[in-house]
């Protein structure tokens, strides 16, 4: 079976998640902590290299407080949680804006934890057009320069991205290392998060094949 | 019915089909030729503005030489059909290689067929990184500023891409015009074009909603 060296992952479908429970729509975000950790480790097991969370957007910013709120907070859950694994971590966003929490700064240069292993990247106050606005072509037009004058430059890139919660587009997602990904969508919402969803999703890469173009 | 502004083709499929019907694969693209005019008259009729074909990559002329010799010949064509059409058309892709035909430099420059109309843009050796290396931000660094600066600039965001030959990946289409975009795929390859598939898209398109991260 083929796996894919660098998966990416969209977790959408937290707010309607609550709205379908009866909760208010800032309590569907804690309830996606676990299915994340889950994830991690599948992709241990199976021997993934790279594996990139959506965390949030700085366009996800302006949505209502107690939102915004919610979803920083798991982010910094997150990091809490991948910290007692076996990792290489980077959290990388705009840090030069107060939407980025300072309990995430210490985290934005790649560090390992325990025996290190899979590199693991949370994406915290991204924005597609804040990556691009770092790249320069000083060091040439070929498709390596370009990723290496990103912002996102520590991020390689991706052979497929699962997007959770019925939607199909990449809303931004670090659009450089996805001109290739293979695109999955998984319709259930994220917090109802079932290994079986990603089992389909490997399942589907396996019988794609690679052409970049070619 | 909420109908998309700008619509993106990717008009994959056609050395799958030829292998299919017996033919040598370069006979495909000649057979994705009325299906784009096709296509384009569906859109004027509903009201599209703006259309953008992918012709080919810089990638693509990677391959063999009668392939590469039959898609750029269909780009020609397709802008001879489209030229006696009512239309706005722009050619755009790196011109600054052999690999760009001469017969279509007259038409870097958005030229008015007929009454002009529905923008259509047609991507002739293109390369993600190629648009992406005009990138500057010497004049801010907003998401308006970044596709202001971009070798596509003329070409706006796209609300809605619809690939055909069931891949589902962007294949460097436009990375940034697409980090919002709505993306549906056809199974059919691109020569077994139905106005059905179209209407589909369209369909699946007006069930979604648009939240662009808000």
């Amino acid at each position: 079976m083929r796996i894919p060296n660098h998966i990416g992952v969209i977790p959408d479908g937290n707010r309607r998640w609550a709205v379908k429970n009866g909760l208010p729509k800032s309590e569907g975000y804690n309830h996606g902590l676990l299915p994340g950790l889950q994830l991690f480790k599948l992709c241990q097991e199976i021997g993934v290299k790279e594996l990139t969370y959506y965390g949030f957007t700085m366009d996800n910013t302006k949505r209502k407080n107690e939102q915004t709120k919610a979803f920083t907070q798991e982010c910094i859950n997150a990091v809490k949680l991948l910290s007692q694994e076996d990792t290489s971590l980077l959290v990388l966003g705009n840090t030069e804006s107060d939407k980025f929490p300072e309990e995430l700064l210490p985290y934005t240069k790649r560090i390992n934890f325990g025996q290190g292993g899979m590199k693991v990247n949370l994406l915290v106050n991204y924005g597609w057009h804040w990556d691009l606005s770092a790249l320069s072509t000083k060091d040439g037009k070929s498709k390596k320069s370009i990723i290496g004058s990103l912002k996102s430059r520590d991020i390689s890139k991706i052979d497929l991205i699962i997007r959770w919660g019925e939607r199909r587009r990449l809303s931004g997602f670090l659009p450089a290392q996805s001109v290739y990904s293979d695109f999955y969508v998984v319709d259930s919402y994220w917090p109802d998060f079932e290994p079986q969803h990603f089992y389909d999703a490997l399942d589907w890469y396996n019988q794609q094949d690679i052409t970049l173009g070619g």
